[in-house]
């Protein structure tokens, strides 16, 4: 029950997100819809074809595809000056996207017998890959690989369950509440990972 | 026979298309082909991926493989002054090919028993994904997403043929007339769907 | 054996230079690990995809990951005037690996009975789709599709395999040690296929 009430405002969370990201490309109220659907399924559906569930799975999903439409149809009559508020609690929102779909991908990939490398990479794309395709498709660099911790959080959740660290219910809502709290610390005090830029005089590699 | 001739004059325009491209952004012979190639058939991929048939049934349809080789070769060996007209029937070549791609997506879906949901994604993805996926390997933003009403078609023959309004083979072919034209009219007349620009300071979404 | 240390120095070559692209663009450390390990496996993921082997394979290659990971690691820890070096050998070890993956990836669809366009197809997506999700990832056209001749080699390879003409290892390591040469050439001598830029007064296609 918990757990699907995670799964629906990750699932808003995303899709108001995708909603947002095309309205600022001033794509037209159907690429508003792909990308909002894209954001908050696309994450699952790369999971799915990684650790050989079929993606057709997706469609039993009908009810969190009717709350996303609904939501995203929200978003694009909001009052514009409004919008500009969503900003302030649109943080958590996602963070708490983040973290329930890294969780529930992370479970997803640990059931079914896959080794941690594969579990640690179904959290990652759970909870980030919607946002990588989404970027993709707004013709941007994909945000998550370069600016504050995103990503980070969802590995860390994925070693905690691939490793079986964690294996209750309690267990999966507290590290759910771990990521989520340090997501938006994250974002909040501008946490950065190091980076290292590198310049060659020519870019043909 | 006659739906035959409709996935190959499909498959033409589509892979024209992708090979008009390649050649605006400069792209070599062997980038002709792979963006042609991945217009005509990456619809067709991204669909049977999403509605659960193997990809690699794609490897069954080795003559409209060769058709599109040889389309491909003949745009790029056309001389430039004629290309230019090119956009004159183009625009009917790709109508046509959206109106036949989108009905046989949603066909297949609709055959496999799945919901109305993902009958119009099938219907969307086939008739639109190799264009998206073309946009994106030039470095483009997919312009299905933002210009003239292009997807929508594909979602109302979708809609039609999830929700059992068409159902015959002269219903079809109705439907696919009604999209082909419908698509011309939203080029020629530049029509648009309701877009809301929005502008945030900062864009670290 | 010999082929395994093959796959092996392809895995090392590709790692390291989606992990080089992501210090150009200026991505974190853990954009680094993704892109490198994007550009590693990626193109085999695509490829199985395509010809009908379950994704999930993939995670079976976990010396593989580890030996990537390895290999990411020395790089993102490498002082910056060693890393300016890199280029010299680097041209050689990506030869290497497009070399190896090409010519497994044209064996894996061959041996499942599929027509020779899709041996070429797995031959050219394993050998170079790596590179092609790595720059679509950074922000980048795919330079494969425009820059020396690269899919190419990886197309004669595919070629020779779905044909026949090739069938013994003495034979697949000649046509390895081809494709590796042929494609160092390349880039040597800024050998050109020939292309054919097109200029429309608009860009609405």
């Amino acid at each position: 029950m918990t757990w699907d009430v995670l799964s629906i405002i990750g699932t808003i969370a995303f899709a108001v997100s995708g909603a947002i990201v095309a309205m600022e490309e001033e794509y037209d109220i159907l690429g508003v819809y792909i990308l909002g659907i894209v954001t908050a399924f696309g994450g699952g559906a790369i999971r799915n074809l990684l650790i050989g569930v079929p993606i057709s799975a997706l469609w039993e999903q009908s009810v969190l595809f009717q709350i996303a439409l609904f939501a995203m149809t929200t978003v694009f009559l909001f009052p514009q000056r409004l919008l500009k508020h969503w900003r302030k609690w649109g943080n958590l929102t996602d963070a708490i996207g983040l973290g329930a779909f890294a969780i529930q991908g992370a479970l997803y990939a640990s059931e079914m017998g896959h080794p941690v490398s594969a579990v640690v990479v179904a959290a990652v794309l759970t909870g980030s890959g919607g946002g990588i395709v989404r970027d993709l498709l707004a013709g941007r660099k994909p945000l998550v690989l370069r600016e504050e911790i995103y990503a980070a959080w969802a590995i860390l959740a994925g070693l905690a369950i691939g490793f079986g660290v964690v294996t209750s219910s309690v267990g999966y809502f507290t590290l759910f509440a771990f990521v989520v709290l340090f997501r938006v610390l994250s974002y909040t005090y501008k946490w950065k990972l190091p980076n290292k830029p590198v310049r060659f005089s020519d870019r043909s590699l």
